[in-house]
């Protein structure tokens, strides 16, 4: 099978115990996460031959994320070695009413400091079928938007398929700055997860009445940007709504020219840890449209997917197929 | 009092932490657990003699079990040692959306090599009131099938009651297995706890109609099941209804000639470990029977110990009479 | 700004992991607390200036509590050190359908050795605004509550504000006894959390029928009080309905000659730790009255405040003003 | 065989982590221990059967202390509920060249509180070969010296042996208590513990030059003892030299009639847990003196079962005759 | 560079906390390990390709192995899935003067159910420079020793290199049937691990006398042994004096037509982890004659290889090529 | 009393377990520390009034360094807040013979921010007798350089004492940088910490023969200094020699124009953290100066408090006056 290519940066990640903060914390749990990396490990999860393209600091915790990569399979034959630090952020877990805090420290990263003369186009696109990068890529630095657009160009040229993810984040960009670039990005890219927050905020589009209902709304956004970006062929988003920090309600959504497909609305409950629930959903929606499965088995398939990822620290979604296809037909049935 | 025996397999159970993948742990929980042995546990927090009769390799993780034991005021004077290894599970603990999954490596047990003419009757059945065996005991072997056949035979000779549980694992034998095995058991037992799938699938009963709503084909089926085997005295079960992992609904019923007694419906949420909540509540039917509460008292008794059981971390029912009791008049009433 | 004076006994709290019985712990999590600093530590993370008044042993258990304190920014120059020991407590933490138990060892205590003379007033109320104890206090020994008598005579002497929560614990008096003292220490009093249980078993208030309502009854409760207590400015409670240990829900009451004012009615799932959860709602309560806020902002916050007392571990709520503004704006919204 | 009946306080020990000082932990570990339990439980580790009489309150620890000694198999029929509370103690734990120290909270302890009246000496005594006791017990109150005599004379009189470990702790009595008190013990005891410091400063006998050398000053004391008290057959001590809190020098010595007998000087390093390693010598000795070997032999094994207590964590020395054998005959040899 | 392949079984082990009995314990270590794939994994570090052979069980457990096996950077394309389990073995951690203790649960093992059919020759032997095969691998069973010795051939027939570690485990076969087989197996080895006792024991030489010198002894074994096996052409040892189980001295022994090679004397305290020293040791000289060092700088490179394992948790030596040449050019010289 | 100001920068430092490689971890332990803190911390336990100048970011971690620092009594009124990161390190803790590792990642941090602009002097050194420094803070930037001649400048200016260690660090900048900005720090020394190689590598003082002894050219080495920089008036330094991570001997050495004095020589074996081993001994150096104790009771205090360190978890020297005297007095003697 051809290969996924994901780019993009991977952090450490030191999380405290759930009840504590971080202020009073003596010991933090060492993970390490980033949400191309995150996209790409659940993808080998799947079986998908996978490569994660970037660049780590010649320590001790760079060795350790290519330990961990490796452990789960994927290819870190373009990983370099180079620049200062990991990029790093601490993670207040949050429980019941008091949501999560994160203190980011990514500045200066190794990967922040990449090039476009240091990509290597021929060895990282060879057999590839699909390019994921996600919009904090992008955000990291002016130089990065460069490489960014290099790697879709590159890609594009190839035959590359290529996945992009908004994922804005207030405290990496402003929302000018992400729509400028975005829109810069947007002619590249096949499949797209945004959401209404997105369409209205970065790319300026006329907020909809709510009167509308969500899903149509999100219909005719949808509609709108396939019809800007001719190139486009798939939109996802979830939609969680948030009782408690740990307590959550879930629905997938994918849209594409035959119209807009649903999940059922899941019912998380006892979240243990729900950074990367988002690239558990893009990994799934990947992984349906890769088999070319029917939309409506794809959306289901994510939404599960992203549902079962709640329920594993750490950023990955360390769930196989066969386990969301369980899921799926017994609901949350446990069985021992 | 008359002292209570039990029969059958104790294994150390190796267990993760909560949202972590067995395929990633580096430490595991260590603690000891069997259906039969969880039952002994219960009575004797009830304040019951009870003696757990089993074999355990002689090496330092079998002297880990008779320390546990004695710690929980059971008596090990029936246990011998001999044999190979102790049987093994690996739990990995589910959270939320996601069940708990069990990696069974009981096979070649000191337990299971264990033979009709290793057991002292006379010992173990003096001063007793009552055995208590589970399915789990006849599916390790052909072998076990006759030492059981024999024990209740022994029990039948001495006037002690007999409790049977079908306990039925779908990883230890098949269905059909199970049916023949069970229907030679159950001409000696006593008490006996089963349910719907049980009947149908085991026994081979008809499958009732499903518009005769739950309780009702309960009953039909117990008086059928009383009807089969006239020494049968006291049917029970509990229906659990799952919304996930870490929460749940029970019920527990029980069943006589006068008819079918039922627990108010019992919501469990933020479940700690449900492993041993059926034990527990056969310890908590047979406690009530012993002492000859009234139905209605006795299922209210066993279901509320069953509910409290998944606030406890490992299989045993750590809870007392006074407890149960409290918990009884108070409801979910917290005090501090 | 004036300091905030808070009277009172630490203890050392000792308590198991969740899912563990105390009987069986080997390891145990310490912490310090108790109403009164719990109180001062809140509103120190509320920006005020707090002085914490009592007494501790000269050991190292001793110097722990005087670090902690320090660290949150109390000030600890009118604890002396003296007596024989720490009070302590052990705190089997329950879940889902089994509460919290507590064993308390905390007879003997330095604290409890406390004598008037050993207190400088002077000292102790420069520039205070507000004096704080609960009713746990005079319950430790006669001699204790000679000693609050006279602190709430010197503060009244010197125009400090007294604020009283009845905070009844029958495992330390009777109502009886309860009653007595606390009539005493009325009519000192400008603020006082009580609720109707209090109104009904310690100050021998008739029982209003409950077509009343919930609400007019308190209403009808405080009008009373403050009839029979002239001084009394200001009362207030929480209403608390437990479905289990994990769930609870919560509602704050403040009256004043004005009315009766309410905050919204709060689910808390997932509860971490609900200790010190009333105090959390005193040092709101207080922190808005300080800031003469409207009385339904100040129930608001102080509520708020209580609700995420419940995600944190240990007594002390760790919470800053912006965090409790930031729930109240936003909901139980979770952000990253 | 006969059993052997210890009496004393058990209590629980809280204990930081090495490398940590008390007043910054967080976390403590838990365990039960006292002088006369300890001795106890190395006995039945050697297969004795044991009885440990105390008292204990009714509570989840005191609970948590019996399931402690059934587990070990000692008999906990002699202990009787009541009183207030446990004993405690705090260990920061050392580490190098930083020793252990110890905070005290044992005062009031339902131990202390048991009267004569309360022990039933023929239960106590029955089938019993020999009773221990150390002096830290009648150092607990006046009233306890009264118990200790009542229970040696009880103990005399239906011709069980009687062992005193002088035990002196500065913490708990003066010099000149303790002397008053052993000295109206002593005429009771046939097998004792104690040392040059103990002669000395607690008997008053006058000091020896030092030119002697440790051997035979000791050899001295020791004859001038068995002069003093006829009723004493063996006298046993160990000499400790400390390099640090975590390499000492051991050796042990046991007295007779027949002269005095020495092990060979053992190199104790990486000391794991220095407490209970004299009682476990105590307990050594004793079980050769029971099962009458040749002195030179018991006082090997006593020391090397001292030695191999070093290596454990907790009071108890939870090593079989077998090891200890094992370690004799391998030196300090190490097999996989 | 041309790949070297190892051969063996890889197991789970469990080990205790330092300081606990096994007995006693409820948390325990996973690692994984076995002697083969220790050494892969040391070569692995010193950056050679290699590639374990081996057998797993098809769960959460053969899939952990896995992920550290890929994690570590070995090939594990010839790792096959199939059997009914695990091998595991528990550990007690020994400390200071008591040593470690094993309890092994391996038999019925998924590895020790492979037969010689299962292996594909060709692909393990691919581009292979090297094979080693340690005594514990024959030991397994009758089978076991065919599968060896049809490797042997296979390798042989390739021109690959043998290498062989006599590992001699008395819990798993007699020294007679360990000499059987060795002898059987000698002829086709080049490169053999074996020491004083085993050339006496299982290969029946006559004792040298000790007036010879310890060095000399081995000179003249490795001599009658390179006479007997015209094919070897390197031996080695290490040499263990143990004064605890928590101090060490180690030397190494290298021997080849040109005479016996000998490193320094290590002083190792403060042992963290002494299983895998000897793998550690073999990997080590393995490497230097793959580089064609000088024997001196080889046997020099692999004991100082070794004595750093020490230093590690788990069974493999998690140091590379330079950390080891970093210790022979400063001693035990420490920088910060 | 005066007091004591120490500026500098104070870092996260995130360590592994020992035994445990950092590329493996997957917990942190997290503690906080800087030459300057530590030194601070140090006489603040030695009953010193202390006051830490820094600069910190204004998020969870910088106010987790403010708890840490006022529950150890520091003052940190003229710690600001700003700046982007806290400088951070890891520390792979190391183990008998494999010295600990360090990755820092303390680049951009909220302190290297700092500009001679933003300190306060009047406040800084607002009735100060003291002011210490390390050559890490000029070490950080040229800017910083700035910063101390200016601090130095104004202390001088106000009469406050400058003691600076030289503190060299390889990674942070080449020897040359240190000794040019060294030499411009010099002359506004009066207590100054260096040692042989400093003297020679730094300052260029040409190399005495070895034939001297380490005592000889110490004291010729230190009477350059004193000649060449007028001002000073005490040197200081200690000499470890490691036989081990876990074992080190020490000797302190201390210099005036009286002469060289020197301690006895410590061997610290089980060293639990020598982190903080040198600030611990300057620390007692400039409390026995404050002190004006005699030279031979200064520097054998401070060894002695230096070995101490080495028992304790973390940064600081957590050891009070008594300690570190009771330690000199009892030598390794252990009470308990």
């Amino acid at each position: 099978m051809k290969k996924v290519v994901t780019f993009g940066e991977i952090l450490a990640r030191l999380s405290t115990k759930q009840g504590e903060r971080l202020t009073q914390a003596k010991q933090l749990q060492l993970n390490y996460g980033g949400a191309e990396a995150n996209v790409a490990i659940s993808l080998a999860q799947f079986s998908h031959e996978t490569s994660f393209v970037s660049k780590l600091p010649d320590h001790a915790l760079g060795k350790g994320v290519m330990h961990y990569l490796k452990s789960l399979n994927i290819s870190t034959a373009e990983i370099q070695y180079g620049g200062e630090r990991l990029g790093t952020y601490y993670l207040e877990v949050g429980a019941g009413n008091r949501g999560s805090q994160v203190v980011y420290d990514r500045k200066y990263s190794s990967f922040s400091s990449l090039t476009i003369e240091e990509l290597n186009y021929d060895a990282i696109f060879e057999n590839a079928y699909l390019l994921h990068v996600t919009g904090i890529t992008p955000a990291l630095s002016a130089n990065m938007v460069e490489v960014v657009e290099q790697l879709f160009s590159e890609a594009k040229s190839r035959g590359v398929l290529i996945s992009f993810d908004f994922n804005y984040r207030a405290k990496l960009w402003s929302q000018k700055q992400a729509g400028t670039v975005i829109k810069r990005l947007l002619p590249y890219v096949d499949i797209c997860s945004c959401a209404e927050l997105d369409m209205i905020y970065l790319l300026n589009y006329p907020k909809l009445p709510d009167e509308l209902g969500y899903e149509e709304k999100l219909r005719q956004y949808y509609r709108q940007l396939k019809n800007d970006y001719s190139n486009l062929q798939w939109c996802m988003s979830t939609r969680r709504e948030n009782s408690s920090a740990s307590q959550n309600k879930l629905t997938g959504y994918l849209y594409s020219d035959e119209g807009l497909y649903q999940s059922e609305v899941y019912h998380i409950d006892h979240i243990i840890d729900r950074v990367g629930g988002g690239d558990a959903f893009v990994a799934g929606i990947l992984h349906g449209l890769i088999h070319q499965w029917e939309p409506n088995a794809i959306v289901s398939f994510a939404t599960a997917a992203s549902v079962l990822k709640h329920t594993i620290h750490g950023d990955a979604n360390l769930i196989t197929e066969a386990e969301v296809i369980n899921m799926l037909s017994h609901g949350n049935q446990i069985s021992r």
